[in-house]
């Protein structure tokens, strides 16, 4: 097979697709009025965001005032998590209940807010048993913040579970579904979310913008300061040619869920059954409970990364783990967190594949990963010594 | 003269130039990489962030590894003062300086962050005093927070002086330059500054990015926490294009500055003189130590709200005070605090004009504004109640 370009790194970010370049265009040219302004210009601004408030409401079944934007995901766990400490605290609420393979924006939150808090332990499979949620909960819990999927393995959790039992305890409850929005049909108010975390960049819109969605009756303290943008509740000149985008890339990312699941999941499952023939290789995540278009497995014996520099040499964009900590020598808090060693953590791959992926691209990879892994295991000290002990 | 669209509100924001907009677009189309990724697609993009933080660096004259992205200026102002105030409380730093008319972005940081705050009085010509500062600094003071120039008057602050009078008393200066930057020179290494905030979407970038320079001693704690982007500092996926286009931006805003100046300010100068001569108006701040670009005055009887409609209807976008309080019914704090009374700050109006305005552009406005006052005037009780107890 000729040399192609695969990206199968859609849960690290996307392309901005035509469509929704298009309509952030006017906002970087002409139309670059400030939403806050009075005159015309900056009124049509202000409609801009609006239409794009009402569709970003409309993807998850939320109002469109319980929508605020932000500049990504990480601001909105961020806020959301802070602000609700910030707010509750001098109420005698200083817990928070998360989970051990959160993304980072809500562990290091968790590490570094001068809250206590408790990890839920996550189970083999990479799904967290609501019943561990419950007694995680103490009577000074303030917020349970649980990610909807996982960015590394893509596993979905039973939201609906641990928010019924969040609303029967009387706590917040936040999902961050960054990694869910467009893959998953969500309805804020069936599932009974209190506050929920997006980004644009893993849905086709620019990087650099986000959305908290949040109840009236829970609206943590500000993060932000200053103008009074978003209702007074995130300062700060408003995103317009982002914000657009968002809205655009959210309608068209939610407007026929079903239908990509039926594309891409055979997709998928053809990359790990194909993939895990390869000797000493496990799927990590549960097999059927999983985004649509997640693939992480693990090859006994070598590094993730000289894996990643071999296939990026043909062409194939992946990662190990999740891209906000590449560069970091630790294995992945993820796949420690469902039982992996560290030497097995070390040498996993993560595909992910968009509406964009073809077939084609598929079988491209599934011819570049079996000789590389072994050119890989052929060097490797590691998988010498691991053969020998057989 | 003909009807013209004469933007004179460069202070709220600016448009995207062509040259930023070209520089940006790879990045919303093939140059999608997640920067943190480590194939080549996420290696070019961290290329190009780090080439813009260089640029940004170059402009103010930092060290790249003093530049930190935001989503725009009010993030950097909140979380220098705010991280800093995290950072110093625990060592019995509480206290934090500021004036009476910087930008809510302050202002509100200090009234909801927790700590104790001084606000310094502005002078009648809407300067501040560097020995009213130092008298406001105590033994528990933190961090001194004094803007660059003002956001609705224009006037440029002596930031040299407030400097060094925090150095001599070991104490941390911080300053919003948002309206600063590409108007004055800035060398924060001659002037002594320790942290400075920026944005991008008033020097022709667009919105949604800005930049905190903060010196490696006074490391701020984090605002938003999570992957190790910038440096472990900022977390969340780079906003690559507007980081691209910041870089780009403020290349360029700083290239020629005294030309800038030597072109502006006698448009400026010839609004001020012109519109001061309508009756009962005044030019409010400095009428030398301001801004190339900006015009503050105030017409009595007159509400600047409909003048703001009125010149709307004419095509010329300007605003009175701040866009980012528009829909306050608040006069505006700035004008209050160089000892306006509320009526008279009511009725003034900005025009901040920019590179891109024209003599013919400065004539229309002087053209149109005059006959506007007098309408309003004809039909406000107040100016008609001020006419009579003359």
């Amino acid at each position: 097979m000729e040399k192609r370009f695969v990206y199968a790194d859609n849960a690290a970010t996307t392309c901005v697709i035509p469509e929704v370049l298009e309509a952030m265009l006017p906002y970087l040219q002409g139309e670059y009025g400030n939403p806050s302004s009075i005159y015309a210009l900056g009124r049509r601004a202000q409609k801009a965001i609006e239409d794009a408030r009402a569709k970003v409401a409309a993807a998850i079944g939320a109002k469109k005032e319980e929508i605020f934007f932000t500049s990504g995901g990480s601001e909105a766990d961020n806020w959301a998590i802070k602000g609700t400490l910030a707010r509750l605290m001098p109420k005698g609420k200083k817990h928070l209940v998360t989970s051990a393979f959160e993304h980072h924006a809500v562990l290091h939150t968790a590490e570094n807010c001068g809250c206590e808090y408790t990890l839920v332990p996550v189970e083999k499979n990479g799904i967290i048993d609501p019943e561990k949620v419950r007694a995680a909960i103490r009577p000074d819990t303030a917020i349970v913040s649980i990610m909807f999927a996982n960015n590394e393995i893509g596993t979905i959790q039973p939201i609906e579970e641990i928010a019924a039992i969040c609303r029967q305890k009387g706590v917040l409850f936040h999902t961050d579904a960054v990694q869910a929005i467009g893959n998953v049909e969500i309805d804020v108010e069936k599932l009974g979310i209190d506050m929920l975390s997006l980004s644009g960049h893993k849905i086709h819109a620019p990087k650099g913008v986000g959305a908290l969605y949040c109840k009236r009756r829970c609206l943590p303290k500000n993060l932000i300061d200053g103008g009074a943008q978003e209702n007074a509740r995130r300062a700060g000149t408003e995103n317009t040619a982002g914000i657009v985008g968002l809205g655009e890339a959210i309608k068209l990312a939610v407007s026929d869920i079903p239908e990509k699941i039926r594309r891409i999941t055979p997709l998928r499952d053809k990359l790990i059954e194909e993939l895990t023939k390869i000797e000493a290789s496990r799927l990590n995540g549960d097999p059927v409970k999983r985004l649509c278009g997640n693939v992480n497995i693990s090859f006994e014996g070598i590094e993730g990364e000289s894996l990643l520099l071999m296939l990026d040499n043909c062409g194939i964009c992946a990662s190990s783990g999740s891209a906000c900590t590449s560069g970091s020598l630790d294995p992945s808090h993820v796949l420690l967190s469902i039982g992996l060693g560290h030497e097995t953590a070390h040498g996993s791959l993560r595909l992910s594949i968009s509406e964009q992926t073809s077939e084609e691209d598929v079988r491209y990879i599934i011819e570049n990963v079996p000789p590389i892994v072994e050119r890989l295991r052929a060097m490797s000290p590691l998988w010498e010594r691991m053969q020998k002990s057989r």
